[in-house]
Order: C-alpha cells, then structure tokens, then sequence
C-alpha cells in the first residue's frame, strides 16, 4: 500500500509471487539458464518495470485518445507507439527468452512475463504488438527454413520489422478450418496468395519498413477442414534481388475497437493485383499445428495482459479508496467529526479485496503457466518435459480465459470504487476496463477456451494431464499443512481436487458412450469450475509462503493480505465449485431445450 | 424470436408481463384509474413504443457519437435530442401518470414504466432527461407553493422546460448529509443560493428557455448533518416583473462520461455573482425527506432503463446469433457440410438465455415495484396503501440495483456473442454497455443500495415490509403449485423465503446487540441474496402465467421459453442463495481484517 503514483503492479508482489511462490531461481539448475541467477532476473524485471512506468504507462492516455486511421492504404501509429516499440526493442525484451544462438538472453518465460506484465499493465496494445513480433519470429525459428530465419527472424527480434498473425477471416473466426485464403504454387517454390484476413492487429502501421505476415491458408486441391491448411510467411514487402518491392498485401479498413486502440486491427486483403507471394513455414498441411506454438503464446499473453490489465486497474481503486473522503463509519456515526476514507467502508474494502483475490491470483496462475512452459521446453529430462508439457496444455485455457473473466468483472468494479469519476474519461479505469474486454473474445473466446478445456485437455491421454495436475495440487496442500495453513482451506481444496477427478471422469463417460452435446453443454460452467480450483490452488500457494514468511518482522502487513486474499477466495468462490459441479453433472438441459424460436 | 429489426422489447413479453402477470387490467377497478382499460393502456404502450423505436432508437449511434461540449457557458444538444423530446411531450409523456388535475392522464405507473423501457431501451439519454422532467414537476406538484406550482409545474409537464436533481456536491455524493451549497434567507421570502454542484444531468442544455433545478441547501444556521438540509427551486432564469433574467447559476464544466453521453452532466456553481435566487419547497429541513419522493421514482427508473438496456442488447445478440454463421455441432462434425448458425450452439445459448433470465427477469422486478407505486398511492384502502408502501419501500433498492448489477454482465455477454465485431464501434451492443454501467453508480451506488435494504427496509417497523413480502412469495408459490409448475421450483423458493426470514431475524439481532458493523459487512451480498430471491419470484410468476396458457395451441414457443428462463434461474441462481446466507450468516471477516496497509 501506498499513495504514491500507480505503481502497475507491486514490485513487492511481483518479487514475492517469482521467487517465494513460483521458485525462479530454482530454473537456473537447469542448463538453459545455468547463465542466470537471482541478480540477473531482478535486473530484468527492474529494467522493463522502468520501460513500463517511464514510457509505457505516461502514454497510455493519448495512444487511447487518438487511434490510428487508415488514409491512402497507410495507417500512421501513435507517435508514442514508435517511442514505446523503440524502446523495449532497444532493451532486449523481443528476443529476450530466446537464445543465444538467435540474439536472445534465454530468460525464463516465468521471468520474461513477469516483467512484461508491467508492460502490458502500462500500455496493452503497445505490450501486444512486442507480443506478435516475438511470436511471429519465434514461428519462423522453429519452423521456417533458414532462408527465412535469415531474411526475417533476426529483423522481427531486434524490431527492425514486426509480426502478425493472420488467422480471422471475415466468415471464419472461431472456425479456422473453414477458411478459405488460397495459396497457389509456383514454379519457384513460392506460392501466389489470394483471400481476405480480418481483425489482424498490427496488419499495417508506419513503424518500421516491413511488416511479415504469418498467413493461414489453403493449398490449392488440399483437403477440406483444418488438414488442408498450410501456414505463410508473407511480408509486406518482398525481396527482389537487393531491393524491397510491395507484395500487393492490401490495408482494407481500420476496425474501430473499443479499447486496445493504440494497436490498429485491420482487414487485409492478399493478391488483389494476383501479385501476393507468400513462403511456406513448415509443413503442408500442417498450418493450424504450426500456428499453435504462437497461439499458445498468444493465450498465455493474453491470460497475462488480462491479469496487470486488472491489478493496475485495482491499484488505481486503491489509491483512490485511501484518499477520498466520503461518509462517515456506520458505527458511532457522528455527523460533526471529519468524513473517513472510502476505504474505511466494509463494501469498498470487499470490492478492493475482491479485485485484488482476482488480479493476484491471475498473475500467479498464469505465472505458474509460464514456469510449466519453461519446464517444457528445458527441462531436466524428457519425463520433467512430458509431464510439463501436459501441465502447460492444460492449463493454458484456464490461464487465458481466467484472467479475461474475472479480471473484466475486477476492472468494473475498479470504475465502481471511483463512484460517479469512475463513470468519466478524466480516470483510468474506464479505460483499463475497455482494454479487457477484448480479452476474452481474442486468441479463442471464453467459449472455445471451455470446449478445449473439457473437450480436449481434460481427456487426452486418458487424462494424464489431470493426473499430474491432482498430484501438483494435492502437493500443495501437504506443503501448506505443513506450513499451518488454515486446515479448512486445505480439506477444501483437496475436496476440489476429488471433486474435479470424479466429475470429469463421468462427463468423459458421458462422452465416450456418445452423448458427446450432453458431456459438453456445461464447458462453460466446467470452465468456471476448474478455473476456480486453479485459483485456489495458487492462493494455496502463496498463503503457504506467506504463513511461513510472517512473524519474522518483516512485511507483517504484505504477508497478512495475502492470508486474508486466501481467505477471501475460500469463503466466497470455492464453495461455487460443489454448485457448477451440480449443474455439470446433471447437464441441467434449461439452454439444451431452447428452440430458437423460444428466445 | 424473429430476424426483423431490433424490436428494443420484445412487444409478445411486454403485453405479457403487463397483462398475463403482473395483472394491469385490474388497476382499472381503483377510482383513481377508473377512465382506462385494457384497451386504453395497450393504445398508450403502442404510441411510446412506436416513438422508440421510430425517434429515439435511429438516433441512438449519433447521440452517442457527438456529445455536447460547453462552449461560452453554454450546452448545445444534439439536434436529435430536441426531437426526441419533442415528441415525447407532445405524446403527452412528461405527464402521463399523473391525474387530469394537472394535465396528465392517470395512467399507472406499472403501464408508464412497461412503455417507458422502449423509450430507455432506444436511447436512455433522451428517456432520462424526460424522467428528471416529469420528477421535477412531481416534487413541485407534491411540496411546492401555489406560486412554484403555477409558475413552473406546468411548463415541465408540457415539456416547455426540463428538470433537474442538484444533489451532489464535489466533496459528497453518497454522503448527502455533508453538503454545504448555503441558503442565506433574504427579506422577500426566497434564498440566497451559494455553492457547487457536480454531476447534474440535464444541468445545462439549449433545449428549452429555462430549466428547473431541485436544489438540496443548507439554511444559514441550520443544524449540521441531514437535518440541517432543505430543498430549494432553483430556475436557470428567474421571473423578474414580466420579464426572466439570469439568476447567476453557471455551467463549470461538462462531465466526459463513458456512456448516457447525449445528456450533458454538469458542474454548476450557484451565485458566484451572489446573485442565484432560490425558492424553498415544502418543509426547512426536510430536503432530503422530500426529494425521496424524486430520488425513489428515480431509482425506479433506473432500475427500468437498466433492465431496457439489456432487454436491447439481448435482442440484439439474438439477431446476430441467428444468422451468423460458424463452425459446427459437436456432435456430427462434418468439415464438408456447412456452417451452423451460432445459436445452435450449447455455450451461445447459454449466453442468450442468461441474457433473456437476467433482461425479462429485471423487466418484471421493475414492473412489480411499479404496480406497488400505483397501489401505494391509489389502493382501494389505507390497509392497501400502507401495504403496498412497505413491499414498494422494500423493493426499490432491488429494483434499482440488480438490473443494473446484472444488466451489465448480460451487457457484457451480448458484446461476447457478437465476438470479434462486439469489440467494434460498429456494432450497438458496446454502447449499450457504457450506458449500462452508469446504472450501479447513479442515484444510490449498489453499495449504498445494500445498506438501505439491509440496515433500513428489511428491519423497519419490526420487519413488516419483510413480512408482507414473505406473504406475496408465498401466496405465489401456492398459485403455481396450483398452476402444475415444477414442484423443485416451489419448494425452493418456499425454502428461500424461509431461508431469507431466518436471516435477518438473525442480522437484526446482530446489530440490535450492538454489532452494527457485524450485521452489515455483507450487505452486499445480502443485496444479492435478496434479489436472486425476488428474481426467482418473479420467474415464478411468469412460469405460472406460462404453465397457465400453454397447451391452448397459441404461442407455444414464447410460453416454452418462458419456461425455460425459469428453469435456468432456479436451477443456477436460486442455488447461490445458501452460499451467500451462509457468507452474511457467518459474517465471513476477510475484508472487515484487512487493514489498508495490507492491500
């Protein structure tokens, strides 16, 4: 706590949640950061919170105000957004996680979002657009040819050029079988690429030269559905001996979104002039796998944007709740004493401390991701990686959807805190509010995120995923007994766990015997459900940090908030889990039954 | 369901709700309401109706788009609000419910509000301004002079003038008591007005010559706290001989509000000249008492146009669910066939009918208090009067807060629905959005709301609004047992009434024994509690008129949804009711421990 400028997040949190919570140092045994210690992750994060609260943070409002429009095919950026691009590339953050061998520091993801959270917290589209240049490059490094990786990988890391993703088609969304961009080959190798692509963030700025478009599209004569789609690197501008030439990829319009308005969402059109050439990136037939890799990252970006997009907005309320005077305590009111801070109040302080159970059990959560994706990729050995792997697949639904739901309902509830100036643009919430909401609608809405969840996650491999995810949980627990964690909230969360195995094992019954609607039609609510057991989970884990740290006499406040958090997120939304559980069970058929013509 | 337009209410449900449940052909049998019948209020629904969807609904993008600025102390409006206006008075609205004595046309408040919500529903700026107009002229008609009636009363009911309410100040919003805008009494009988008020809708505008302020003021010497406030008439231009002159109240600013951005909230200072006159209304001291009167039927307007707005939204994404196309069923997926639309899908569906349970669930909420006013005011007998006092005493923080509370999360699913285009200013539903957030702020935080329903309604007069409740809960139940509804249903809700009895004869004696703050941590929860009950009540009144009719072969699929929102809200909301007893029962403490330096 303090009443000094928004800090974004607490660096005190953050601290606590890398190396109290989530063990960071303990991934520098490994042989990919055997070159790290404490210091090194410290310095790191030090020097992107400074980025964020020096650059990013201070231009947040006027990148919000004046969204970029398209005029003459060309879309002109925020000047703000060159100041912000410039900087983190100059720092080192694109390539930051990646190796040596490819320019980068081989920082753990668990680190890297951390301090990119802060980022995101101070400026989300200037955070995404990193995002989308780090991710595109990282494609091109696991799966382009070294002719790409040469023209273009070492370009997108050092933000000489950044990247997109171009999945959304004006008739296929969710649906990224049925798109329909056609890729022809050519005699040279390279393919003609014909189609229309929507909502493609960053699809055309004046920030740097080039632009490399990571396209889905369709092989001509390939088969029908997600097995005929193939991914493309397709720049917008391509070489022609030792020149640049325009590649006919067209900016067709602006969307005008409501929030994440500094990084411009436009419509592209491929090949109008029958002039668009793209490269395959891996394999034919392939795309949609290839292009997993980044949309994992993308949903573990967005789960990590949508978590400091609600713990900034949760620290303005803060500052706002220990500043602002307004009535009087309810017991002894006195009419004649000085009115108290609206902290004081019993209902403020609920909406504080519900924002905060949210914004900082989000953070864990998809912090915890973040560690699972570092394990998976360098692990000590293949079991570490497998069992990793699975843990990362499971819990990236959960680590995107998350923090966009709940966080959305934490940056309500931060306009709530600033009473009637919440309800102007002359405050920030308003605006952070607006920013989250995309993010349950990007990278796979909510919906999808549930099918994944049940439909897939829960399931493969005869539920080995689960399994790991019961002992991890289950770990916890034993740890926080032995910490002297409240046991109620231990006997709860390992009736959680019981809960989520039995009822998944009968919804995968469900499924098998082929009642596939009836296993699925409550994804949303088993989405709700596991979510809630995750959070628990991390508030597990940090109120067995925080009982161990305290009556040391140090920080007695921090480590108190934390327990009464913990305690916040037992009382209030674990029991919901026996209740979502009800409703999963018995595939309550109100919506099932719904004829269209009931609505 | 249909694929037409936005019909902003479904016209089916309204004449539903109007004559099939909440009975207003039987309002006819009272004296007061003598000259109408079915005939007359379907004829006055039909005319405000067709001014919603014809003038306010087509202006609704533009109103929003360009709200007004102060330039040289002055407000334009946008063109089209004139128009609305306009209309409306001249459809006789302004005046509607009030008796012929004054103009109006003795309609009941419970068929003004069913036809208002069209109004709320296609452009809640311009049904707001109306609303503060109509409350105006109330206030002046029930506690102002001859003189302030004569002068004023009639102008705001034809809709020569507007009206405002001049509550709160830049220091005190929720904390009435603590305003400190001076009455200084002068020789001829008026005031002196001196101070600043902030927030004020309609506050300035060019839309009529003068505008009316209602005023709360402290008399010079008047005690301190809420006794010491008195409601004071305020015009924008004084009478002088024959002439009006400027009575030197300022616009200081426009608010820049997120949403309601056709009507200009202002800041006002009153006599920086010393020259602001002021005409007391009713009783010195009693201005908080009297302006309930308007700040009670405001609270029901909100509550209206929150359930309006998200009745609009609903529609909308059920228009947009119909027909646009993506991916498949689950079950069956064939990559060759073509795409469903998405209403055919489990989660959409789920998000459509929680939409529908929260929009005609509020709708009916806010009916239900409207009828109390009607009987309040008009009731064959006192024993009726004071009856329908209580329930509507009781049920106004209901009716205010939870369409509001839940309107923004059926909101926020209808920009969900629409997916990737929900996030553009190209489609309604974020609008509506912004407007809906307003609704948990004005008149009365949801907070505040909480507190008067846990620490005031619930508990007045030995808990006989409680009681008569209690009785319309159960006396429902006993109708549907009859009508052939569900039996889980009735013996839920039996069990919630019960269960809400037993609570806050316990919180009563909580705060009886001196623990105030014990009895009233969570209000907000108790808020939530009480209104899921009252939702569930109504849901049960509509599935019995459903349970009534259908099988007669007319409107099968309009009683079948009835049915099924009914299902939806017992089976996923009335559950909640025992997890947040047991959270008030408990008094759960997370919050009430946290200190500000734990946040």
């Amino acid at each position: 706590m303090t009443t000094d400028a928004n800090p974004l997040l607490s660096d005190r949190d953050v601290d606590f949640l890398l190396f109290e919570v989530h063990d960071a140092a303990s991934l520098c045994a490994l042989p990919a950061f055997a070159d790290h210690d404490r210091g090194t992750f410290e310095l790191t994060v030090q020097t992107v919170r400074r980025l964020a609260r020096d650059v990013f943070f201070p231009a947040l409002r006027d990148t919000d105000a004046a969204p970029p429009a398209l005029r003459d095919g060309a879309v002109a950026l925020h000047p703000k957004m060159r100041a912000m691009f410039e900087a983190l590339a100059e720092a080192g953050v694109l390539s930051a996680t990646r190796p040596a061998s490819v320019g980068g520091q081989s920082l753990p993801a668990l680190v890297a979002t951390a301090a990119n959270a802060y980022l995101c917290a101070g400026n989300a589209s200037g955070a995404g657009l990193a995002m989308l240049t780090t991710e595109a490059a990282h494609l091109i490094e696991s799966f382009g040819s070294d002719e790409l990786r040469a023209r273009y990988m070492h370009d997108l890391y050092a933000g000489r050029s950044t990247g997109t993703m171009c999945l959304t088609e004006p008739h296929a969304g969710s649906s990224l079988g049925d798109i329909t961009t056609k890729a022809t080959p050519r005699a040279d190798g390279t393919y003609n690429l014909t189609g229309s692509k929507i909502f493609i963030s960053g699809g055309e700025h004046d920030l740097t030269e080039n632009i490399i478009h990571l396209v889905l599209a369709r092989i001509a004569g390939a088969p029908e559905g997600s097995r005929g789609v193939s991914l493309f690197c397709v720049p917008k501008l391509r070489p022609d001996g030792d020149a640049l030439v325009d590649n006919d990829v067209r900016c067709a319009g602006v969307l005008h979104k409501i929030g994440w308005r500094a990084l411009p969402s436009v419509a592209l059109n491929l090949g109008e002039g029958d002039d668009c050439r793209g490269w395959l990136v891996g394999t034919a037939g392939r795309g949609l796998a290839h292009m997993f890799q980044m949309m994992n990252a993308a949903r573990i970006g967005v789960g990590a944007s949508a978590a400091a997009v609600a713990y900034a907005a949760y620290q303005e309320s803060l500052r706002y709740a220990l500043t602002r005077p307004q009535g009087r305590a309810l017991s002894g009111r006195d009419a004649q004493g000085p009115q108290v801070a609206i902290v004081e109040h019993a209902d403020v302080r609920r909406m504080l401390l519900r924002q905060k159970a949210i914004a900082e059990g989000a953070l864990s959560l998809v912090l915890a991701a973040a560690r699972q994706s570092d394990l998976a990729e360098h692990g000590a050995d293949e079991a570490q990686r497998a069992r990793a792997r699975r843990l990362l697949d499971l819990l990236t639904p959960v680590a995107k959807s998350f923090p966009a739901e709940k966080g959305f309902e934490a940056n309500a509830l931060a306009v709530q805190v600033h009473g009637g100036y919440g309800y102007t643009s002359e405050y920030l919430p308003e605006l952070w509010m607006r920013d989250q909401k995309l993010n349950s609608i990007h990278e796979g809405t909510s919906g999808i995120q549930g099918l994944d969840l049940l439909g897939r996650k829960v399931v493969a491999g005869g539920g080995e995923a689960l399994a790991a995810w019961s002992e991890e949980v289950t770990l916890t627990v034993t740890r926080a007994r032995a910490a002297g964690v409240s046991a109620a909230w231990c006997d709860a969360l390992d009736g959680v766990v019981a809960e989520v195995g039995a009822l998944t094992i009968e919804l995968a019954a469900r499924g098998l015997a082929g009642d596939v609607d009836g296993m699925l039609s409550h994804s949303a609510d088993y989405l709700d459900l596991f979510s809630t057991a995750c959070v628990a989970w991390q508030w597990m884990l940090q109120a067995t940090a925080a009982q161990r740290a305290k009556g040391a006499g140090r920080d007695e406040a921090f480590y108190e908030g934390k327990l009464r958090a913990a305690q916040y997120w037992f009382a209030t939304e674990v029991p919901r889990v026996a209740l979502l559980a009800r409703l999963c069970r018995e595939a309550e058929d109100s919506y099932l039954r719904m004829a269209p013509e009931a609505f």
